[in-house]
């Protein structure tokens, strides 16, 4: 019997990776005389891979990393100013407006009350805080937890805190990788409802399976599944 | 009667600002062939100033507006060798061991047990839990918040959070802004632990005053106070 929702934020209730998409392409522009754009991306994800330990994910993570690209790339010829420009792109990522995804609103509503909803997401605390702020999703969720990973020892230390057993825990998001995977290897329910972008670094190596996991169409779905899973 | 106590941990429990005293100084070498000290020190604590609703706290946003202040202060002439160089400073931060403050095991080892004790700190999520985990202090304490900014609101909803009526809390810590006067505002006891250095961006505009404020020499102090109080 599911008591308590988790909701992943980017991508689940609002866009994220179409921002960070729409950066990466203006990213490669700005860089265009130095290497073509696949060249661009490939550094870029190395630089971000090899500094996630040490940075996190996030915005200003992601910054950091991208004038680190423009360096190496550039063979350190990159100028102060398209630093700046690197700098003024961040500065729009930071002050994206919040874009809900179809359905979110109305599903949360068809909920709140019934279940115990909370969020859970990754990433950078201010950046998350801020998003959370601007969604006025608040209303309908008990808590916002802000973690720095998505694993089993975190989603455990999170069912732990609210006194769950990990069946009456339903875990729902885009990424297999940091939704999924680890709260069924916990022993609790995932639904994954699809988003178009995946970030390279949060693609999973495997499928989700067995009795807990629920693939969904759309976040619209989730009152049906409740409803199945009730009986 | 105190129940609970939230410690504050930069600067309380561990070292904290005089990594950033020494990394300004290395900064203002760096840059030392554009302008003097004081200058670099000036652009740097009004960009920091500017960018903190945006970026937030922590080293990260300090790099940001650091490499801001080296495109500023040169007026774009800064090369990409020298960003280089102002990123290999925020690593060296980032990497840096955690040294603890004198007293402080041995005074959470007094209270663990009486007292449900916790970490209350403002800062970046990921840089914040990593210097928890290097501290080893996890045993005593059953949580560690990072929060985005230390005022009423925060603190009383950690008291929501934990039940506590404001008179059964207590929060130790250095800064007079963030971890005193917040907290008396609320009703709630608020022991001041001096620490050498201040961040300007931390200095209070007031001092704290009434029956609930404790003025310590040393948070080696905590345990006669709450004594003290118990009677």
């Amino acid at each position: 019997m599911i008591k308590t929702i988790g909701f992943d934020a980017d991508d689940t209730l609002w866009h994220n990776e179409t921002v960070f998409v729409a950066t990466h392409a203006r990213l490669c522009e700005l860089l265009s005389g130095y290497h073509d754009a696949s060249k661009v991306d490939d550094v870029l994800n190395t630089t971000e891979r090899r500094n996630l330990a040490r940075y996190g994910y996030g915005i200003k993570s992601f910054t950091l990393s991208a004038i680190e690209t423009a360096i190496e790339l550039s063979e350190a010829q990159v100028s102060a100013d398209e630093i700046r420009r690197i700098i003024a792109l961040a500065h729009d990522m930071l002050d994206h407006p919040v874009e809900m995804l179809e359905g979110v609103p109305e599903t949360l509503s068809a909920l709140t009350g019934a279940y115990h909803l909370i969020v859970i997401t990754k990433g950078d605390l201010r950046d998350q805080s801020r998003k959370y702020q601007l969604s006025e999703l608040d209303p309908h969720f008990a808590e916002l937890e802000v973690v720095t990973e998505k694993d089993p020892a975190t989603y455990e230390r999170i069912l732990r805190r609210h006194r769950l057993d990990p069946d009456e825990f339903l875990m729902v998001g885009n990424s297999i990788k940091s939704d999924i995977l680890p709260v069924l290897e916990i022993g609790a329910h995932a639904a994954h409802v699809p988003y178009p972008h995946t970030w390279v670094l949060d693609e999973a190596d495997r499928d989700p399976g067995g009795p807990r996991f629920h693939a969904l169409n759309s976040i619209a779905d989730l009152p049906a599944l409740l409803r199945r899973l009730a009986h």
